[in-house]
C-alpha cells in the first residue's frame, strides 16, 4: 500500500447491478458468505484478492437493479473504502450510506485506470491522482460523511439519540407540517 | 381532475438542478416562500398554477447540484404527488424520501407529454396512461413507500419508535459489526 495514495483501483464498467454485487443465489446466507461471491460474474478474482482500502471505480448507473442492501453491505464487509462513479441508482445511493459505504459521484471517474493508486479528499470532494491530477466530485454533506464514519445509519442514530444531538441533525431540520 | 387518471403532468427537460427547484436567493426564507419560486427560471407559471396531485416528469439527472433538502421539500409544499424521471442525483433521491416526496425511476418517462393525465400504481411500480399504455418503473421498497405516506423520515421514525416496530424495519436489518 502506498502511504500517500493508499487506495488501489478496481475498474468496472457501466450499469454494475445489485445481482452482480450480491448474487441472488446466496441471499439466504450471511453477509460474509455473500461477500465471497461479490462481483464473481464480472471479476472472478475480486473477492479473493481485494484488500481493505481498495476502491471500486465504475461507469454510470452503479447499483441498478433490486433494493437489496446486501449489494452495498458486501462491499463494506470486504473493506472497500469507496465507490467512485459518474452516477448511481437512487436506491443504491440511499442504501450505501445507510450501511456505511461511501459513494463519490465523479463525472470523470472513467479516466481512472485499473490498479492505479489514488487518494481521497472526502471533505473537499476530490479524487487525487499520483500524477497531480484532481478529479472533482459532488460534495458529500457532513451528515453523510458522519454516517459512513459511524458505520451507517443505525450506529449514527444510536449515537445521536444517546448524546442528544438528534435535533441538531440537518437531516431533520425541515418542518414536516407545512402542507396546509 | 380526472378521477381515474388524477395526476396532471408538468414536463421538464434533463438535469433539472436544485437551484432551479429551490433558488439560492430565497434559501434564508421559509419553505413556503421558497416554494413560490420553485422552477421559476424554467417554468415561470409553475408555482402559481400547480395543483395538489400534479406530477413532474423530467429527463435524466433530476436533482443534480447541491444537497439542499428544500429542493425536495418545496415540491412537497406545493402538493406534487411524485417526480417521474429516468434517473436522479443520489443525494436528491435520498433527501426526497426523507422529506416525503415520491420519486419514480422510469426509463420511458420522457414519452409522457405536458398536460397529460396519468395514474400511478406505486405498489406495482407503474405509470398508467389513459390510452392503456403502461410505463414500468423501478420497484419502490415498502419502507420507502411507508416513509412517503408517513410524511418523511422523521414522522416515520417517531411512529416506529412509539409502536416498537423499529427493529423490524428492513432498513435496519443489516448487521454493522461484521468487518472483522
Amino acid at each position: 500500500m502506498n502511504g500517500t495514495y493508499p487506495h488501489r483501483v478496481w475498474r468496472l464498467g457501466a450499469d454494475v447491478d445489485t445481482d452482480q454485487l450480491a448474487p441472488g443465489a446466496y441471499m439466504k446466507f450471511s453477509i460474509e458468505e455473500i461477500a465471497k461471491h461479490c462481483l464473481e460474474r464480472v471479476r472472478p478474482e475480486f473477492a479473493g484478492q481485494v484488500r481493505p482500502g481498495d476502491v471500486l471505480v465504475a461507469g454510470p448507473g452503479f447499483g441498478i437493479g433490486s433494493s437489496r442492501e446486501q449489494a452495498a453491505a458486501a462491499l463494506v464487509t470486504l473493506g472497500i473504502s469507496a465507490v467512485i462513479a459518474p452516477s448511481y441508482s437512487g436506491l443504491y445511493f440511499r442504501n450505501a450510506f445507510n450501511v456505511g459505504l461511501m459513494l463519490l459521484t465523479c463525472p470523470q471517474a472513467e479516466t481512472l485506470a485499473e490498479g492505479e493508486h489514488i487518494a481521497l479528499d472526502l471533505e473537499g470532494g476530490r479524487v487525487l491522482r499520483a500524477d497531480g491530477g484532481v478529479l472533482p466530485c459532488a460534495a458529500i454533506p457532513d451528515f453523510l460523511r458522519d454516517m459512513v464514519q459511524a458505520g451507517g445509519l443505525l450506529p449514527q442514530l444510536k449515537r445521536r439519540l444517546a448524546d442528544g444531538s438528534l435535533k441538531a441533525n440537518p437531516m431533520f431540520s425541515i418542518r414536516h407540517d407545512t402542507r396546509s
